[in-house]
This record gives C-alpha cells, structure tokens and sequence, in this order.
C-alpha cells in the first residue's frame, strides 16, 4: 500500500494517531486552517525552519524511515538549542513521492514523534503534498527563552574561549561506514557511529543551560560542520579564531575511519557536516558560569581554541598555524 | 546563471536585499541560527504552512516566476485569513533545482516580496537547499488575533448562512485558458481569468473583520474548491448543508470557458480549486454585523445556501436536491 491509496484526511489521522493529546495552550491543533496557540509568558518566541531532501540530506537504502523523521526534527531542533529556546512547537510540511509506502511513513512520522516526545515539543500542524520528486521534509519549530538569555552568532569578542560539546566526525565517519565506503571492524564502535549519524541527539537541554546564566557570549550549532560554524561566529562577531587541532574531540573509531580512507582525520572531522553539536563561546572571567552546563548539559565540553582580534579563522597544528577549512558550501558543490 | 554556481550565502544575500528594514518587534533576524521576535501583545498566536511543489501546484511553463513567489505566500495568508488572523511574519524554506536560474530566482522573490509588503507580513527566516526533483517552496506563516477573535470551521449550527466571498471557478478557468485548454476570445476577460490564478488576493481584510466583531460563526478557506470547503465545515461542525446552485457567484466568462470545454460549470466551479476565498457561516439574528465586511472587506459577499440538522451536504438546483460533489483529494487522484 502506497500514500496514493490513500487521502490526505487519511494520512493526517495516521500523523494524529501518533502524537500526544494537546496541551492545554494548544487552542486549536491539527484539522483546521490553521493552529491557535496561546504564547508563553515572558518570553521571546524563536523561529526556525529546515529541511530534508532525499538524495541531498539522506539516502533511502541505508536510512531507515524512523531515521528520516528523527533526524527532521532534530536538526531543527539544534538551531532552537544554538539560540538558548526551550523547543514549543512544530509545523510538519511533507512532500511525498505516490510510490512512498504507507508502512514507511508510519515509521517515519514514529521517528519523529518518539523525539517529539522526548523534547516535549508539540506538533500542531502542517501540510501534506505529492511530489514527482524525492521525499521532502520540511520542519518548522517554534521556542521560548526569556529576552535576556537568547543566545546569538554576534556575542563572541577577542579573548573569548571557543567550546564544543560532544563529538566531531562520528556522524560523517558514520555515513561513511554506512556507504560502505569504510568499515571499523567492530560492531560496537559501527553501531556507535551509524546512530551519531542517523539518530543525532539536538543539545536543547545544554543550549537552555548556557543561555539561562549567559555561561555563553555566543553559540551556533554544527549543521555544516565545525569549520563553518567557526567562520559563522568569526564573520557574525567581527573576530579571528584559533583552533588547537590537538584539543578536537575526535572519536577514536572515527578517526581511524577516515585514516582508512586515505583521508586526514583532522580536516575530515572539521569539515564533515551532520554534528548536531554546540559551538560556543566563553569569556574567560565568567567561565565558572559554565558548571551548570557541565554537570547537567548531558554532552562532554572540550575548549578548543580562542577568539582573536578581527583575522582570519586559524587551525594551529604542530606549532604552525594555516587558514581553518572552508564550510559545506550548499549551492557550489 | 544558475543558482548552482552560487553559494547559500548569495542567495540569502538575494532575498535580503529585496525586503523591507526589520521592524522593533524582530529582535533577531535573517543570518543567526533563528529568528527571535518579541511576540505580539495580548494576542494568541496562529500557525500554518503550505507548499507549492512544481508539476503539481503549477507549472512554469505558463507560471511567470513573480506568480509562483506571489502564489505561493497568498495560499498561506489566505489560511491565516481563514482564521481572523492578521499576518506578522512568514519563514521561507525553497528547495531548488540547480538549474533553476538565477534571474528568476530573484523574480520569483520579488513576486513574494511585493505581496508581502502589501500583506504587512515580515520574511524573518528560512532555509535553502538542493534538490534533484521539482521546485518546490514551503511558507509557514504566522498571525496574531486577539482570543475571542479567532475564527475556526466548527462553530456553524443548523440555521445559519453560508456565504462566499468573491468569485468562484475564475481560477480554475484561467488555469484552463493558460493551458490553452480554452480561449476566452476576449483580452480582458482571459487577463480576468488568468490573473485570478496567477495573482490570487489572500481576503486577509475580510477575514479580520469577519473575526473582529463575530459576525461569523465559522469560516474556511477555499484552496480545494467551495464543494470540499462545505464539506470541511459540515464535517467540523456536524451540520448537514444546502447550497443553491442558482446563487453561486460564477463569473460569466469562467462559465462560458467550462462550458467551451463540454463541462458543467456549476460542477466546474464548485471543484475546481486555486480560488482563495471565503467561505462562513452567519447566524441570522446577527446578519447586520456582516455591514463592516461588506463595506471594508474588499470583496462581495455572496448568501450561496444555509447550514442544516446533521446530514449531507446537499446542491439544490431546478428544485432538485443532489449530493454536492466531493472536494480534491490530495493523494488518491
């Protein structure tokens, strides 16, 4: 059975089926022109929205569908987490291909609702269209943050210490192994690498912690790879950057994944994309700050390099610094 | 010049430049991670979004690329309308063929720039990407109205009018007239017909006034055709319907073109979708509060039947009632 057998009344009592009942701010949810929603007091709201395009953002023959939907939320969830917002609620547009199998939609709208709950963030609408072309979703997610605590690109000044939660490359080093293109040899470290990959965790509950004390003078989060989001904060906060090649937190098993690849595990892990992790920036007298974030942010934090005098963004290896890598340049590759 | 041999970055640039400076409310806007916006004061918020995907929704053969920026913002205001809800901010996300070229690139921004500086609607963000299939552009829009205010499909009750706004079927027929299906034989007329599908107006004045002083008890908007609009309010409200063929407002020239193609243009009308108008329910003890709409809403209002005792949805035509035929479905055709 396919979603062209069925209506789009059908599909979207499918989507319903899986979501939680609404909360009491919800005044009007899924089924009429639009959602009515009581906003959150005191705060700020916080728009974003992202997509995934089958053949750009994922491929089918090693992704399962739960994947898919996982990942559409949680990549628009890491740009609520890189401005300090709690995650309120999600509009899911959906352009799908007649052949897409109504058994692998309802996996990916689980995928994505099993997230949704976790984040507490509350689908309250959206759209559903064919397409002749690849599966397209689009995500839209809404959070709050008190005024004073939004966490922006443009805070970070000369002397600022530059911090990264998590891991770099294990999502890059994981899509390579599930290309086949590398293997670890060790079903464990695979298994590790592949969900960085498929499952990406959006750092909401550490971006929360690092605006509500200002612990951060700046984050973005590593959609496009640490490289970029280094040039993000260097271009959007008018300052240089040095980054410690030595600091990077690289998983072990990706570096050796990228090593097999006749690669250089550094400037792979810099550039490879599909982090959902936080780069932030600290001043050095309010580091303390930064306790909070460390004991209850739920990822490890590795200082890795500094905010410098307006300049280029540096990698210092060795004792010798060179230019840092470009980002993941969408349009010209 | 395609948008190919651009990067992300131009053409974010590309789409800056063609909107209006960020009003005091808009504290974070296009470049960060998200927008960040002081919300709107003692309003409850209304959320939609909706996608025009290429070779289903239009064409570019015959779709100048102003018309598809235009078109695409106008079926998302008219949700909003729908609700009673003023427009405050959209988020644009566009998947785009590499080929698409850049110049009409910028054409297809313009058309949505200019509605929405017309509409009062502020673009605060979005998202960019790739893709191998159609062109495919998603607008989440949102808008403020004040609780009481909002309007949705369910408050009709046995008893009350229903009325549309505008025209009927001239969308449809101008899509007809641009497929060269059917010619007018008649300049004005076919700049009538083809404008109504090109350049439909969102009735967000209408739906505003209809919302402001309750002169509505339900209302809907007619993206899939009047018939499946009757039928989204009965089936919300629980009221059967009857509606009067003779009354329907058809414009003359949409008439003659189905008619030209051996249609029924009654049956034409009703179904033929792309008109973005109104369709609501009026209590008749407080028909008189439909004076401001009539006056301010930039529209003709049309009593087209009245809402009845729980059962179907009927056409009254020559004194003889029949089911009214069923709207567009989305995936089963």
């Amino acid at each position: 059975v396919t979603v062209a057998d069925l209506t789009e009344r059908d599909l979207v009592a499918r989507i319903q089926q899986q979501l939680p009942p609404a909360p009491p701010w919800l005044l009007v949810g899924i089924g009429d022109d639009a959602a009515v929603v009581e906003p959150a007091r005191n705060r700020v709201e916080v728009f974003t929205v992202d997509a995934l395009v089958e053949g750009v953002h994922f491929d089918r023959a090693f992704t399962p569908p739960e994947a898919i939907g996982h990942r559409a939320l949680a990549v628009t969830l890491s740009d609520l987490a890189a401005m300090g917002a709690a995650p309120r609620l999600a509009l899911l547009s959906l352009a799908l291909p007649g052949a897409f199998r109504v058994d692998d939609f309802d996996r990916m709208i689980a995928g994505m609702a099993s997230l949704a709950r976790r984040e507490r963030i509350q689908i309250v609408g959206g759209n559903l269209t064919r397409t002749a072309g690849p599966l397209t979703i689009d995500v839209t997610a809404v959070g709050a943050v008190k005024r004073r605590q939004a966490l922006t690109r443009a805070g970070a000044r000369p002397g600022d210490e530059l911090y990264v939660s998590g891991a770099i490359g294990s999502a890059g080093a994981g899509l390579r192994v599930l290309r086949r293109a590398a293997s670890t040899g060790d079903d464990e470290q695979t298994a590790r690498l592949t969900a960085a990959y498929l499952y990406p965790a959006a750092r909401t509950r550490l971006g929360v912690l690092l605006g509500r004390n200002r612990a951060a003078s700046a984050c973005v989060d590593l959609s496009d790879g640490l490289a970029d989001a280094v040039h993000q904060i260097a271009s959007s906060a008018h300052v240089g950057a040095i980054i410690d090649a030595d600091a990077l937190p690289i998983d072990e098993a990706a570096r050796r994944t990228f090593e097999s690849l006749g690669g250089d595990p550094v400037a792979d892990a810099l550039t490879a994309g599909d982090d959902y992790e936080l780069l932030f920036a600290v001043r050095p007298r309010t580091r303390r700050r930064l306790a909070a974030a460390l004991h209850h942010g739920g990822a490890p934090l590795t200082r890795i390099g500094v905010c410098t005098a307006p300049g280029p963004a540096l990698l210092r290896r060795n004792g010798i610094d060179a230019p840092l890598p470009g980002g993941y340049a969408h349009f010209a590759r």
